[in-house]
Formats: C-alpha cells, sequence, structure tokens
C-alpha cells in the first residue's frame, strides 16, 4: 500500500493543489487564480472542480483505494475539528463557513465523489509539511514562522500540530512585544505582525530612509518611487551593500528574535523553521535574529537554540495539507 | 490503599513540608528557616531532617508502604529528568546541584529511609498542587501565574504538567512584553518580572505618587517613610480608595493582562489561575486584568477566558510537590 492524498493550499490569490504522495512527495500540481469574488460557495465549486480534476488525473497512475483523502489549508481561523473557516482575512464577504462539509457535500453532489476531506489553518498547514517532507524531519518539536504579507505560526509537538484546545494555538504574529507602542494591528499594540509584518518593514523602512543623510540605494529599485518600496527591493539592496536596507534588516531580525525568545520562554521550544516570503533575504535575517535571541532568553535556554529555513517555499502549504489526510 | 507522600516546598527563606494523602489532603505540615548559610550540602541534611521527622510521625498512622515518595519544589531551573537544580535564585552560592540523588543518597546513609525522590521547580509544582486540590481542578488546560517576589508560571495541558523538552517551559516572568522599554530584569529588557515583580510594582508606584500632585494616602501605612513601599501597603491603601495606589493596581493588571494575552495567543489556553502574595489584591487586580487581556487578544480568542484566584495559598507548593509522586 502506498497512500496518496490531494493536499491544497487556498490563498487569497491563488489556489496551489498537488497530488502528494505519502513516501515519494508531490507526484503533480497546480497553482489557478482564487475566483474570490464568488465568494465562499462559488470557492467551493472551484475546488470542487480542482479536486476532480487531479482525482482524474491520480486514476491514471495510482490506485484509487489508497487516497487518503482530500486536506486543506485555509487562512484564518480554523476549527479543525468542526470544519469550520472563520472570517478569513484575504477572502472577502466570508463569515463562519463549514468549509469542510460544504466541499465535501459538492463533491458528492456534483462531482461523484465520497472523499473524506480534512482542514486546517494554512500556517498549521505549513508547519506539519516542514515537519514530514521539510526542514523539520530532523526535529521533535519546532515552530514554524512564516513571515510573508503577515507572521503565521505553527507549533509541532512531539511530530505532532499542537492546535491547543480551540484550534488557535502559533497565532505568534498577535504576539505583543512593544504594549505601549505605536504600531497597531487589528486593533491590538505592538504585535509581532504589527513590527515585522510586510506593511510593517515597508514603513520602517520608510522612516529609516528618511532618517538616513546619505539616502538608500534602494530608491534605484524602485524607481525612485519609495511608494513602491517592498521587503523584495529591500532585500536586493541589502545583498548589494546598501547600508540603510542592511539596518532595516538588522531592525527586523532584531525584532523577530524578541518574538523568538517569547516562545523560548514560554514553551521550551529551541527549534525554529523561518518560512515566507520574507524569509528570502536569508543570513542577513537568520544571524542577527538568532543573536537576539540568545540576547533575549536566559542562558539556561541557549543549549540547542537553532533557526533553520524552511525547505519547501511555496509548497509547504500543500505537502501540510496532504499531511493532514495522513494523520 | 491510600496513598500518601511528602511533600516539600523548599524556599529562600523557608522550608515547608507536609504529609500529604492523595484523596485526603495535608495531614500535617510544619515551616522551618532555610539554612541557607549552610549551602547545598547542609540543606540536603536539612531536608533529611525534616522527611525522617515527617516520615516518623506518619508511621504512627499511616501505612509505610503506601507511601509514594518524596516531592520537593524547588527554586531556579530544575531538570526533572535527571535531578538537578542549577543557580537557584533564592540560595546562594549553589551552582548546579544533583539535588534528587543528594538527598536520596543522604536518606539512605543517614536515616536508613530508601524512598524516591521526585523534583521539580516550584513554579511547577505549585501549578500541579492547584490542577489536582486547588483552583485548576475543573480546568483540563490552565496556566498558573504566581505574583511574588518575581512572577512565576506552570503550565497544565490535559491535566499534567507541561515542561517542555528541556525543563524550562513556562518562565512568563521572562517573557518580553516591552522589548525598548527602560526596565531590565536579569539582563532582558521589559519582561513581565521587570516590570511587575514586586521591584517593579514598587519602582512603578514611586514614579506615580512623585507624578501625583494631591500625593497618595499610602504615605499613612508607610510611616511617611516611601523606601518602606511595599505592594502590601499599596493594597490597604487602594482598598480604602486611595486612588493613586488604584491606578498602580490598573496599571499592573494591564500589564499582566498583555502577558496573559501572549499566553492565549500562542498557546490557545484561557483559564488562568493566579496565586501568589500580590494576588491577594483580588479584584483590585482581576477585573482590569480580563479586560485587558480581552483587549488585547482576537476576538476569535475569547470564548471561555477565565482568571481564577488559586485557591491553596501558600500550601499549593506542598500539594504540588507531593503530587510529583502521585504522578
Amino acid at each position: 500500500m502506498s497512500r496518496w492524498a490531494i493536499g491544497i493550499d487556498l490563498g487569497g490569490t491563488a489556489i496551489k493543489a498537488a497530488i502528494v504522495g505519502e513516501k515519494s512527495g508531490i507526484v503533480t500540481h497546480r497553482t489557478v487564480p482564487t475566483d474570490t469574488a464568488s465568494g465562499s460557495t462559488g470557492i467551493v465549486v472551484q475546488l470542487a472542480g480542482i479536486i476532480a480534476d487531479l482525482y482524474h488525473v491520480a486514476s491514471e497512475t495510482l490506485d484509487l483505494s489508497d487516497c487518503a483523502g482530500i486536506g486543506l489549508g485555509a487562512p484564518g481561523a480554523v476549527n479543525a475539528d468542526t470544519g469550520t473557516l472563520s472570517y478569513p482575512p484575504n477572502l472577502p464577504g466570508w463569515s463562519v463557513v463549514p468549509l469542510r462539509d460544504n466541499l465535501q457535500q459538492c463533491l458528492m453532489q456534483q462531482k461523484g465523489l465520497a472523499i473524506p476531506v480534512f482542514i486546517d489553518n494554512d500556517a498549521n498547514a505549513a508547519a506539519l509539511g516542514e515537519a514530514l517532507y521539510g526542514a523539520g524531519r530532523e526535529f521533535r518539536d519546532f515552530f514554524m514562522v512564516t513571515l510573508g504579507t503577515g507572521v503565521g505560526g505553527g507549533i509541532i509537538l512531539n511530530r505532532k500540530l499542537y492546535r491547543g484546545a480551540n484550534g488557535t494555538a502559533g497565532e505568534v504574529g498577535f504576539m505583543i512585544i512593544d504594549f505601549e507602542g505605536s504600531s497597531v494591528h487589528t486593533g491590538i499594540r505592538g504585535t509581532l505582525e504589527s513590527l515585522i509584518g510586510k506593511k510593517g518593514i515597508v514603513a520602517l523602512a520608510r522612516r529609516m530612509i528618511d532618517a538616513s543623510p546619505s539616502g538608500s540605494s534602494v530608491a534605484r529599485f524602485c524607481g525612485d518611487d519609495y511608494t513602491k518600496l517592498s521587503p523584495r527591493f529591500l532585500e536586493h539592496a541589502a545583498k548589494e551593500g546598501d547600508e540603510v536596507s542592511l539596518a532595516v534588516w538588522n531592525r527586523v531580525a532584531s525584532i523577530l528574535g524578541v518574538g523568538l525568545a517569547n516562545v523560548v520562554t514560554l514553551m521550551d521550544i529551541r527549534k525554529f523553521v523561518i518560512g515566507g516570503g520574507i524569509s528570502a533575504a536569508g543570513d542577513i535575517i537568520f544571524v542577527p535574529a538568532l543573536d537576539q535571541l540568545r540576547r533575549s532568553t536566559l542562558p539556561s535556554m541557549h543549549d540547542g537554540l537553532e533557526l533553520v529555513p524552511a525547505l519547501l517555499g511555496n509548497k509547504a502549504g500543500m505537502y501540510g495539507a496532504a499531511a493532514l489526510c495522513f494523520g
């Protein structure tokens, strides 16, 4: 027996879906733009179509009786037990949707497919993906941080997802490290995401560029238009040696290190897998973040501290979603 | 069979020790000043003496074959697996001591007692005490916070202690919520303990009293000597309606609420048991702390949030230490 599943990463921009063999990894995958305009009903239909297509592809080379299910990673608060998705930030107009049951029903009624659906939030799915197929394979316990538009987190304890009693554990983006600070995110002051989410990084860079007498070579990457400033441009400029951009990343890394210190202090987790687009800055972030992490924790907590880059890139969500079915 | 154990709370000032019945609770207990001057060797001898004495008392009414062991809660970093205590802050001159083995050996050699010893840190022991005998009995998962000279924490998940891979989990006093703030504790900036440990509260009160044009009636409790200012005096003044003292507690509660919010966000734990001398201020702390906790977390995390006072007072350590033997 060689189990396989369909793993789907439902994002606000794109749906990524793959056939994943439990042992062999991704067999084939596709990416389609999310039909956000059609609301939750339309997206369920869209998902069912992609699944039916992949299921058909799978039928040509795989044993359908080995299919472990459909795994779905979704943005927002997911209750893995009840299968509901609540207020996904990047899917406008959704409130609380019984996404798992709706999708199972749609697959049955429109495609004649009776396949179990498993659902979790995207950060948890990414953590599970790295745990089973990526950078977390060697760690029994680790914390996965996704640095992107937002700052997400997923917790692996004893090689399993730690979801907490209500499924909301790991929301490191909402951890408060500057409770009297000026940055605010969804009404909460001084959260990690308000400081080093994409918007926070850009705002920080603007302030640091404005304060720099000699300016920054990042201007060239933006075509001298700072409204186009992005983490990617700051990464390029830093890698060219631009001092202001390097200082920005140093500061971002330092703030990240403080946030991770709280994970170490509270949960005694000492391994961190860092993914998401912004982690592409690499050692420019990793080295100072680990330095700060050590400065912000007790010496008795330093043994075994490690920050490693995620290995699965934008495939972690598909891998992890499929892994939800193999549990 | 009715199991019992000897539970010992080793503090920098006093050793509290009790015979605890698994079902019946504390049978008898005693408190003796800690002989800190004699170092770790002397304290092991002192502990062995207290244990032999209680064991003798137990032999008169209990079945010695029902003794589950000696449980010991100790201040500082304890490795429950290896039985070592590292750098206890309130026991001068200790470095890394194999406390469990030393005590077992001393009991054997000096008292002829072959009894297994279980050891954990005092905050963990207090959490376990409340879990099995106190305010945590109705909670499957909860976080115990001890507000005293320091700010300690212990985590109960699924009615068991969550110690983390290295036994250092739950150190909420070192959680950073003001990473650029001016308060520093053991080299780390903006920790919860630096802000609302005993020293932090007194420093805050001094600043708030100095800034108050009309002064504070807490002066009367201190005999007009603010170097004698203490949380206890601030509690008395607040309960009499002193506005500055009330504002101090409001601020302390607010900072506590922010710290607890990070526990909710990260671990999805929503029940808090609050103990320690400073928690005696009661609703003056509890009500605004819960308010702040709600303001500092996402609405999707508000279901079931609860702050309750610890029930076992200064007996939690003895209860929890005994409970280490019943696991």
